[in-house]
């Protein structure tokens, strides 16, 4: 079992300390409705009023208890590996609220306390309130497991136990589920902290209850007299919309609200983890495969539309309309990380790293203050401001939302890095995540630690020191990054011959007798890459898209001047590395010689005739940067795909 | 003044044989809900009813009134070149019902009549009041003049007439517009017919109220107790949708609704024309230079976005998302005519030309049974079906619409497509379309007939004989289309050398004593043209369109599969004519050698590195069709831009 992990590292430790220092301090002053200019959140203030410690209005969205309970995570995960009184305290002042918030009955949501007493359950398909339920027992779990502090999870257990008995096949209780996935994976989180069967049974009942027939969203809004909560959709009709169209075993497309897909998948691994249920597994495989091979963009960002926050069809990514909410790709890591738990395979990592280092980082200012929602790959500001079609894409990050899931989320995210780098199967310990940072394993009776320092991200080159208190035959299965074109192993400063049979699954294994002081150096190389999208892909057809490493490259305008779909890459020009003063942690800019077609005038006509002349071109130099560090400079035009000349 | 054009040409005979043989006869039955499986229209039980005639409720559109007048238009200008007392019969009984329903002061609008009795005048911004009332006078026009008989004009001098008493600048009348221009240019027509000076006067009143401060919108607006008639839009405040945001003269830009736009110019024209104002007329010059130079599809389409039915801003012109309302390019097509008649300059000739060869014919079925509301340029059908931006895309023409503005247009446009080819300046005779007929002018004291034979369409080859009752000094203006590259003309068989400072405005001066017998043969070549757009134009970048004489051509899924993203056309790639007996009139397809990009299997990963590799090309015969014939096959993927190899 894997005990810790402490993250020092060249590129995370930057993040990690601005979740700590910027993004929940800010967040807590958010969630208390004093940013100045920003929209109220109401957020605590509803628990407070539920509490009966204040008077009022319940403000906000219906499942706005979820940001607390978000932020609430992200502190347990930081007060894991750092003790921080002041931050405790914050965190004991929100919990306080929130217990006293709770029904003597176990129920607990603000919005049905307040707004709409007597309404209860009625409205699962739209109202959030297992999803929130879900939020508060992720929060629960995590600061118990950080503080030792019994009072949150106990009123998680109650909350879940209330739940279980409102919940379930019997006659008079509700054979129902939640329209946001959430409370699944989230019960198999509470199970595995208290080792109570019912948790995880619970879960699985709600996984099997969705998609049946006759229609669970049909009966509940016959009941409630066809109220709607969100009349802009079709929430009760549209059953794909939030995957309540085919019972979860039979899905095999991802369909509908992008989260919701990769929350449910989530706990579908979850469960199947646990339980050992090879078909509902297998269902997890057919969705992964649809997602990573059909419907995700090349930064790990998945949504292709706004409209229902949603997946399209197979190949429709189109890069400017894109939906590519932070949210979603975060999902995706979740659901990564399970099926790594159940199968190493460098697939499932290897898609963890490509969403983690483009869209999650993506999402937020380098200080740490603005978020984006939705990640295009490409923007232009006019069509944002002119065009409607292009209403949800932002040239800038935004400092709160209305719809706050996106900041809170990124923010638990890194302050959980460390359960993402590596998993133990038996004598096996695998290194997913090429992140810097000191990680405690047990052996049987040997406790090893790895210490990792990492220039991974700036030159792919990576040093592990090995801590053992005896000698001790284990494997280490490294991934191989799918970006990387050349290996180089050294093992206590020698080289390391690799044979072919050490490749499994895209791990390198090396099982050896490993002793205290043992060294293992890895160099994946650092190639420059031009990608090229399936041919089935009408948005990124005769275009490219550089990588480096795990980064995603862009042009921006602040580099290239306006009317970047003007630049056009030959496929033999070469692409050069260039540090840059302005990116983080020796993460390098490129540069190419390209051309640009010729600026055509105001007078010029719309249309040119011709027979036989071709577009004037000039020749320039274009500079490329990390997708990640987009939008942190002037406002302007951004460009992941570029035409490429054959 | 031009007396009449009789038309006899390869190409359009056809189109105003389907107009009057199915267009027509289909409509008439549309609205009297008579057609199975087609929503209702309810337009003339409608009208029943105001006219005390049936029983029951307003059904349909606030405008409903707008679509039987729009047919009466038709019917009058087909019955102007050919009698046909059936048809007369139809429209007789339809203008008893409409007389019978205008009430005893003249006002004449079923759903205010039926629907909102007591609330006439009260949302001039929204409910199309005045729109209607233009309509049902241009059909009044257009009948009266068909017919000689006075009923019909005589309850639109009514109507007018009522309307000349609530609107104006005295007190206690409303100093108010209608949100959807068309009376304004309705009331010009019957000032010409009538020689009414007050009509005339009332239209330059109704254009100079526009977008005036303090808003009329809004005072309404608070007077009505902000109710709102189309909650969707906001159109009470959203003051640019229907280009109220300023007053017309200061308007530079082509903003909001497409066809109100167009419609407003027309009727700016209209007055300019008439009262000489060359203030007015600037202002038109400036909106037609924007939307020809900055906001214009190839194929005469405008409107860039679905929201509104709107312009968006300069060169942003989609090919996928596109708006491209029939309607709009018919309205864009009244704007041209208008111009021309002002100032004979060809660009005006040219974007006519344009949008009727393409846009406007590409409405309607070719066996004039189904039409299109909205015009792409480039349709996949999967993405209508599965992306909610894609949502107002049809791939296939509609039977009819619960908005049904555009059929009725194409069929008054297309019955009186005579009123479009010619116009006499003095002793100048201007041909803008070459379109077969015979037309009668009279220049002082001489009869002409011009007997044009044309086939322009198909090779760009013109016949034309002059018949004068005596010789005659006066000159002959023949447009030179902005496509053709070599020119040769014969008079009366013999080539005749043209000196440069015979064209003048993109026209041919031929001046001569014109004698009974003449002819004239025009050879316009036929080049095969490739375009490309304007360099600030993202969605054509890189691309090219073909063209032929008038017509845009392009590719169907039909002749070159599925996939037409992957299609490259190299720029010398030779393209050849071949005639096709699918095509009318002789209008050939075109044929290319190009390259496709390998198709590559469901198997293949979502993305390809590669420090160096190339896509893989396979050779591939294409053919292009002229861009109004598509979609009458299978439902398929089309394209009018092509991807080009540098």
């Amino acid at each position: 079992m894997q005990l810790s992990v402490r993250i020092h590292d060249s590129f995370w430790s930057e993040y990690i300390r601005l979740v700590k220092e910027v993004v929940v301090p800010y967040q807590w002053e958010a969630l208390h409705d004093r940013v100045p200019g920003s929209e109220p959140s109401y957020a605590v203030r509803n628990f407070k009023i539920a509490a009966g410690l204040d008077h009022g209005e319940h403000g906000g969205m219906v499942f706005q208890d979820s940001d607390p309970a978000k932020w609430l995570e992200a502190v347990g995960y930081l007060l894991q590996t750092h003790t921080d009184p002041d931050l405790e305290a914050m965190a004991d002042e929100l919990i306080s609220y929130m217990v006293k918030a709770q029904q003597a009955d176990g129920y607990l949501n603000t919005y049905f306390t307040i707004k709409e007493q007597g309404k209860r359950w009625t409205n699962l398909a739209e109202c959030h309130e297992l999803y929130c339920a879900g939020h508060f027992i992720e929060g629960a779990v995590a600061y118990y497991r950080a503080t030792g502090k019994r009072m949150i999870l106990d009123a998680a257990c109650k909350l879940a136990d209330h739940i279980n008995t409102v919940f379930g096949p019997e006659d008079g209780q509700i054979q129902g589920y939640d329209g946001h996935q959430e409370i699944e994976l989230a019960l198999v989180k509470l199970y595995r902290e208290t080792g109570e069967a019912k948790y995880l049974e619970l879960s699985r009942f709600f996984l099997e209850q969705r998609g049946q027939q006759p229609h669970f969203y049909l009966e509940e809004f016959e009941k409630r007299g066809g109220s709607v909560h969100f009349p802009q959709l079709d929430i009760a009709h549209d059953f794909a919309y939030s995957q309540a169209h085919l019972p979860v075993r039979n899905q095999e497309t991802a369909e509908g609200h992008a989260v919701r897909v990769v929350y449910m998948c989530t706990g579908m691994a979850d469960v199947a983890a646990e339980t050992g249920d090879e078909d509902l597994l297998q269902a997890c495989r057919k969705l992964w495969r649809n997602i990573v091979s059909k419907r995700m963009y090349l930064t790990g960002a998945i949504g292709s539309q706004e409209y229902g926050e949603s997946f399209t069809y197979d190949y429709d990514l189109p890069s400017d309309t894109a939906y590519a909410e932070t949210c979603a790709s975060i999902g995706l890591i979740f659901f990564a990380q399970r099926m790594l738990q159940i199968e190493p395979k460098s697939e499932y990592a290897n898609v963890m790293e490509r969403a983690l280092y483009n869209t999650v980082v993506s999402g937020m200012s380098r200080d740490g203050k603005r978020f984006f929602y939705v990640n295009p790959l490409e923007v232009d500001p006019a069509r944002c401001r002119h065009n409607k079609n292009y209403a949800h894409v932002k040239a800038e990050r935004q400092g709160w939302f209305g719809c706050a899931c996106c900041p809170p989320n990124i923010a638990r995210l890194i302050a959980s890095l460390g359960e993402y780098i590596y998993t133990q199967k038996g004598e096996t310990i695998y290194t997913h995540l090429y992140i810097g940072g000191e990680a405690r394993f047990q052996i049987g009776e040997t406790a090893i630690t790895i210490n990792q320092q990492s220039d991974y991200a700036s030159i792919g080159q990576v040093h592990m020191k090995i801590a053992a208190d005896h000698p001790n035959g284990m494997t280490f299965a490294l991934r191989i990054p799918d970006w990387s074109d050349t290996l180089s192993v050294q093992i206590n400063e020698s080289a390391y011959t690799v044979d072919s049979e050490q490749f499994v699954d895209g791990y390198l294994r090396i099982h050896r007798i490993w002793k205290d002081g043992d060294t293992v150096d890895l160099d994946f190389g650092m190639p420059i890459l031009r990608i090229r999208g399936h041919s089935s892909i009408r948005h990124t057809i005769g275009k490219t898209a550089i990588q480096r490493g795990p980064f995603v490259y862009c042009l921006e305008e602040a580099d290239n001047g306006e009317g970047l779909h003007q630049i056009v890459l030959p496929a033999e020009s070469e692409l050069t590395v260039r540090s840059s003063p302005d990116m983080p942690a020796d993460v390098p800019v490129i540069q190419a010689q390209a051309y640009r077609e010729q600026l055509d005038g105001n007078d010029v006509p719309l249309y040119r005739y011709s027979r036989t002349d071709r577009q004037q071109l000039e020749e320039v130099s274009i500079t490329f940067i990390p997708y990640f560090t987009w939008a942190n400079r002037s406002k302007g035009e951004m460009t992941v795909w570029v035409r490429e000349f054959h």
